[in-house]
């Protein structure tokens, strides 16, 4: 088995040369259901759009010929015949010497090829004078100029916001081919850790990556599968990845790493399939104990206990997975810039994030101060921050009052 | 009937003194499904985190007396009496001069009051020495030090993210009070417009506003309506709205505005209770023709037909209010810098919304290139627009070169 440390940048890059984005199969989606998925066709317009010559003006629909050379003090004479109006298929034809009332939107009627805007006229009864000459085509959008049928109008891969649902609709379609969802397995390891809603039993406390790192796969774009707290024994552990990986596009386990005897995990991954485990320890703080295998294309990761770090590692490794199995891009988390609220000290030789609460001063500058992590403090931890600066391998610590940035926690979701 | 057009500041006015952001009620969400929802209770602990003494070091339980003095070449001496592992309550006990084996996490047992790290002790079989004095305390997480019983851990109105899910489930929480999601209802109208997926009669085309406007309400963190096209006539539309008034906690109307004696909408509104109509036209473009009002406590915003135009009034005037109806703050939408790519001109005393496509130029500069908007272009501007830019109603252009604020349609979830 593989159990050099590696670095934080080697550590993605041996998942990165692992890892298959494979085609998890299409389903169709209603309109209304395919709000944020993504597209596994492409588009092509089964009609002209418009269907017809429209009207872009209330007015007249003419000959454009009939106005050549009005203009205020001489205007063109030309008889009403009849009305247009939107929504309709018109009855009435335009003869020379002739002009139909249209509205806006609607069909320009057979023989017209201009319309003239009612700004520019002036009707007693069936007579109207027109003020000022119109081309051919003026006024007049015509059919199939805004899409023409046949035409690839949105591609396959790109999401799907309420412009692109608009679009759909403006072609007359209720259904959408989309990506299915990749399926992410979670669950939790360790003795001490029993499932929320049961009793407690003394000794042990509930478990919490389970059911935050459900969540943060739904705002990566995943489905988590829950499978809870698995027992903390070979054989019930070895059953349940058995599940997971046949179940699932994914694994994320947590918990149960680096207590010796006990790390059953990555022995496991490696007996299930190749390539096994690819990543066994990472030069980070907190996460160190993280593992990565793959058995077959399906990534397993191994999260720490530790809810803070389950969730950090998540968010920097796992998340950008679940995006490219989802087939979207693997967009970074929101960042913001603050100024370091006191001192922030870096693991010496580990790529080091800090865990920040964000706060404005009596200035207005916005403070990242950091909270405390390590085993006490766990939950008050992941209550308190917004998010995490990160401090470079080579970088002894981030002085008080020095820019940093800071990647947020919150308001990350793929979905967005 | 209040007929006076309103600039856009005042129109915001206008309806900010009518609306009130009524309370929806609660509804009880299992963790999983209370994710991004909005909590409507104060969660108080109900019990103590971590619920007993806990060791965050590997090592041995002593009481910290039989280790004052101790150092490198002085080691106090102790005789290991037993192990406590992580999940199990001690069966054994610490007496004077006695040491138990403890891993991380693990509960304190009887008789120890500090932990000594596995790294300052050297064993033989049940001999320790101790190579360095801890104090009382020393290495133990104290019982409720992280969250005391009793003590508000979340607050009513906080959004659910991964975190605070996280943080419910330290707590054993397996429900959630949450507060109800808004819904939307969405209608289109107008003699022109036909239901996608339904044959297109000629002389119509097909609505895309009820589908692009529902989804934006998903955006918005409502849930929509859908009420599709409802026939151009006063009795079926007086129908549909008292129906979507009664059954919805806001309503939103597309097309039919501004046509004239067809313009049935404002003056149902305006049948159907107090205040009624409460702007009627917005100093605007796109966008002239908007109406708003009242219906009891709810709103009913009627938007123009045109499908970029109704978009756009709905995230400037409509969205704020599904937030707030949604107990979330009312965020404002993604914007990014750039530079102008041509010329963009303001329609005369009106706040004009200038719809822009983004693209980097060779120099890696953002542009904002304006894309046709008005009666032609209708979906390709819809497909092609990523945001807008605004310019005030004193200015007469932008020119090209300069720095703007475009604002995105895109990804501006407020789920997110």
């Amino acid at each position: 088995m593989f159990r050099k440390l590696l670095t934080f940048d080697e550590a993605k890059k041996a998942i990165d040369d692992q890892f298959k984005p494979v085609f998890l199969g299409e389903e169709e989606a209603v309109l209304l259901e395919a709000y944020n998925r993504v597209l596994n066709e492409d588009v092509v317009s089964g009609l002209d759009i418009p269907p017809f010559n429209r009207s872009t003006v209330d007015g007249y629909a003419v000959k454009a010929e009939d106005t050549f050379g009005a203009e205020e003090n001489q205007p063109a004479t030309l008889e009403v015949s009849g009305a247009v109006n939107v929504g309709e298929q018109p009855n009435v034809k335009v003869a020379k010497g002739e002009a139909v009332e249209i509205v806006t939107g609607a069909p320009i009627p057979e023989g017209a090829d201009a319309v003239v805007m009612v700004e520019d006229t002036e009707r007693e009864d069936a007579e109207l004078k027109v003020f000022g000459a119109v081309t051919v085509n003026e006024n007049v959008m015509k059919k199939g100029s805004d899409i023409k049928k046949g035409a690839v109008v949105l591609k396959k891969g790109q999401v799907l916001g309420s412009s692109e649902i608009g679009v759909l609709a403006a072609l007359g379609l209720t259904k959408v081919k989309v990506l299915k969802i990749p399926m992410v397995a979670v669950l939790s390891t360790g003795a001490e850790v029993t499932e929320p809603g049961k009793e407690l039993p003394s000794g042990k406390i509930y478990d919490i990556n389970a059911y935050s790192i459900s969540t943060a796969v739904i705002e990566s774009g995943g489905k988590p599968v829950y499978f809870g707290v698995v027992p903390d024994d070979k054989a019930a552990l070895s059953r349940a990845l058995q599940t997971a990986v046949a179940s699932a596009d994914m694994v994320i386990t947590s918990g149960g790493v680096s207590v010796g005897p006990r790390d059953y995990t990555p022995q496991i991954v490696d007996s299930l399939g190749k390539p096994g485990i690819v990543v066994y320890g990472i030069a980070v703080k907190p996460g160190k104990p993280t593992t990565v295998g793959f058995v077959g294309d399906k990534p397993v990761f191994s999260l720490p206990g530790h809810p803070t770090s389950a969730l950090l590692i998540f968010y920097l490794l796992a998340r950008p997975l679940i995006q490219r199995l989802a087939g979207r891009p693997a967009t970074g988390m929101k960042m913001v810039r603050a100024f370091a609220g006191s001192r922030m000290f870096s693991a010496k030789g580990r790529r080091t994030f800090v865990m920040v609460k964000l706060e404005f001063d009596k200035d207005c500058r916005l403070i990242a101060e950091p909270v405390e992590t390590g085993a006490s403090g766990a939950i008050t931890t992941l209550a308190n921050a917004d998010g995490f600066v990160e401090i470079a391998e080579n970088e002894q610590f981030v002085d008080a009052d020095e820019e940093v940035l800071v990647v947020l926690f919150r308001g990350s979701a793929a979905r967005a």
